[in-house]
């Protein structure tokens, strides 16, 4: 492989000067220094990424990406492998929880196929980039090949490009597939250079013994891999998933192209992980929305040395917390635009020296 | 005192048979059982609260309540008190941070002096239910009279009346006043039965020597009042602030309406505290939407069992966190309204026993 792939250009840079600006101008707002905590360092971050005091979030997108996973095979989910075409059509009809929050947060959603098993290519509304029907079962032999990996990250570049042209502000993705948090626990294990069985949980509910289950099949996929993981790549190759791969190219791309990426639990998260041992300069352009329930969500949390917005305890995916924390953003841009000044309202400032 | 103020009667019932059923419904949803962590309980407390399967909020409303301290005259402040008038104005003109977020998040906003020290009859837009110029420095004497305390308390009832009748289905209040966080501090104290100096933090900016000094003032006030305190009503009358009275009285009405209340920061949080010691039956209908960056709130929470939605590090007051936290709601009641359940989505269940 050549050592100069798109997904190895560096991202956009961060326009530290007008987060300097936007700060200034925060400071003259008529509240306390530092009173909206941390919705005005969100504020900040986002002047910094769009280079502008006064930034906007007018086009949010979600794209989730959707695969399916060889490992299932071996018993790792609650729900049988039929969920994630089934789920698909739940998005595209309105009756998921990603669907009812981009109506109710007005957002733009859109749903990739990037590789289920089951054939769905009838469903409209649905985006068919299928790399293949699932990925390998990687207890047994590398999840897909160096070229499928390639086509994975691609379809998030190709994602990105669309949804800029539709003029996108700030990004996230979702994911479905059942059997990822395998794949998620597996990658990320391998690339944090930590032992798997730490990052392992319940994923959409498997528990007890079934629980010990998932463990010993993480534990011996990973071993069986390690020795053909060299690169970041490597690891996608191996133990990853074709959505995994998707949402770290699209992760990518959006830093490229200067949009803000929000992420969202512990299957984005391991894919932004991806994303930046890929490309480091990736990471000043995430934004974390919510620490997931599931448990291995800090460890890799920790890693990026993320801090997120919330903690609500979710764990369904599909994008979902990051629609969730979606308006906290928007508020943390109404109160940094619209707020009065101190000048401008005619009140007095603070009569103590500043801490 | 009469033992049958209108502030000791119960209030409305919990619809726990409503919960149980919005549970059951709740269930049925497409999507992993308790993914959607405190979204999913947050919808079945507002049914058994709404005493519907499918609650909703239609008319969230907000009242701020202003009024000014006496024990500002100790320097016990960052900013002059003069602030709390010039805010009420910015508060009707759109410029501070609660009337943007009324504006972002669309919900009713209405102003209430219930006592500042500057004159402000002329402000157009404030509802003028005015108790006296300020509170007494409750540092030398006892903050307002057992009747003054009734009227603060009353403010609250003729609020919670009014917006009833305009079809209030969630109520916030929000705190406007400089010095209010001494008054605060003192008031739960006593109620906690507890230290002070622990409850005592920067306010809007008071740090070093300064709140050493903050502190001080407050634990010889508290050691004034102690003697005159033998009930609840007696820590408002001793150490509170005709706010912090409003408020109190304005969740007891609230809870006797029916109506949901989602509790704000510090301030409010010890008015919550003050309204559940005059009356323990009101407890049921508070929800707590955020950890405020002042450090004694974390106790606070802590005595009325309460684990606020978000932790942002807010420390502005004016109702700005329950503000911020109300789409958390929303979003909440939209998932569990809107999605479609298995049946209906034809998305096959788990194949695992539960946990």
């Amino acid at each position: 492989m050549s050592t100069h792939h798109w997904w190895q250009q560096p991202a956009a840079n961060i326009h530290d000067d007008i987060r300097e600006q936007a700060s200034l101008y925060q400071s003259q707002l008529t509240k306390p220094p530092g009173a909206l905590g941390k919705l005005e360092s969100l504020a900040l971050e986002l002047a910094a990424m769009q280079g502008r005091i006064h930034p906007e979030i007018n086009h949010a997108h979600c794209i989730v990406f959707a695969a399916d996973h060889g490992v299932t095979a071996q018993g790792v989910s609650a729900f049988p492998q039929a969920v994630t075409v089934e789920m698909l059509k739940n998005f595209v009809c309105g009756g998921a929880a990603i669907s009812v929050l981009s109506n109710q947060n007005q957002f733009e959603l859109s749903v990739v196929n990037c590789g289920t098993a089951t054939y769905c290519g009838e469903l409209e509304g649905v985006i068919h980039q299928s790399i293949a029907a699932g990925t390998a079962d990687f207890s047994r032999d590398a999840a897909m090949t160096p070229q499928q990996a390639e086509q994975a990250l691609q379809v998030g570049f190709d994602q990105l490009q669309r949804v800029q042209q539709a003029g996108c502000d700030l990004f996230f993705a979702g994911d479905m597939g059942i059997g990822n948090t395998s794949a998620a626990s597996a990658t990320a294990a391998v690339l944090m250079k930590c032992d798997v069985a730490t990052l392992t949980g319940p994923g959409t509910g498997v528990y007890g013994k079934a629980l010990d289950h998932k463990t010993e099949v993480l534990v011996n996929s990973v071993q069986r891999a390690q020795g053909n993981i060299q690169i970041p790549l490597d690891a996608l190759i191996q133990l990853g998933g074709f959505e995994i791969g998707a949402i770290a190219g699209a992760y990518i791309r959006a830093a490229q192209l200067g949009i803000p990426v929000l992420v969202d639990g512990f299957i984005t998260t391991s894919a932004a992980l991806l994303a930046v041992h890929l490309n480091p300069s990736v990471r000043d352009w995430l934004l974390f929305s919510h620490g997931s329930a599931e448990p291995g969500h800090q460890q890799l949390l920790a890693s990026l040395q993320a801090t997120p917005l919330l903690d609500l305890s979710m764990r369904l995916g599909e994008g979902s917390g990051a629609a969730v924390a979606l308006p906290l953003l928007r508020q943390a841009l109404a109160l940094h635009n619209q707020m009065a000044t101190f000048a401008q309202a005619g009140v007095s400032e603070s009569g103590l020296e500043e801490h």
